[in-house]
């Protein structure tokens, strides 16, 4: 068992809100090797399908010049939109570790919940709860700071 | 009512089966212009995510400045995957038009049905079925070819 990467997770979260974006951070690993790591920046690049987990998927992907990411992992500090958690299926990722759930917008154990469907053809280990409370913490820090 | 835009997005559709990608188109549109068009390009771009709905958000995104289309619509030759259909949300499209059904892989009608949960905060009005016939055929034979 490797250990968490949350951690950085975590520190792509806190980058993200600096630049005023919603604070989400992913890594992606492939044993203890760190291949790609983002936070969200929709607004930054207008782009609504910049997730972090997106960005961090297409670079892991680009840094290994292919387009699965067998027996890598993704570490996010929410849990996955349906948008997300599809393309964690498309990426054939092994394991997908989430912090906070996600009741609002989830697509991975709420809502689409998208790994629940024989259409979605590769089914991630999921782990969640990692550093939730401090995820849930920097995202409801930075909504309340914008109301 | 304008015209159907199911044309280009099957033209984009064959110029993916000529690239050697799954042959899957779309366009979208702001009233009668073409903002994007693009073909599956998962395999050329070596990115899971390159599936030709999210390639077409991006480029529309890109052309508007913006990370929205509201008031705009999507044509596609198949059924969005769970995946593209979150993508479509996110992007505030209005009208989602698609040819064939995706019993298999899909995510909008079928599996995941992304847009029949509270979680997707936005649901585009669905036409199914333009060129059905046509965008299935051209799946059907790009898959028969290659066995």
């Amino acid at each position: 068992m490797f250990r968490s990467f949350m951690p950085e997770a975590l520190g792509e979260a806190r980058a993200a809100a600096l630049r005023g974006e919603v604070p989400v951070g992913a890594v992606i690993t492939q044993g203890s090797q760190i291949l790609a790591a983002a936070g969200n920046r929709t607004r930054e690049l207008r782009d609504p399908t910049a997730h972090a987990e997106m960005l961090a998927i297409r670079a892991a992907c680009a840094a290994l010049g292919q387009e699965r990411l067998e027996g890598c992992a993704i570490w996010v500090t929410l849990e996955p939109c349906a948008m997300c958690a599809q393309a964690i299926a498309h990426a054939r990722l092994a394991r997908l570790h989430f912090g906070a759930e996600d009741p609002k917008s989830g697509g991975t154990i709420h809502g689409a919940r998208v790994f629940a469907h024989p259409q979605t053809h590769h089914v991630p280990e999921i782990h969640e709860g990692l550093e939730a409370a401090a995820s849930a913490a920097l995202l409801r820090e930075f909504f309340s700071g914008r109301r």
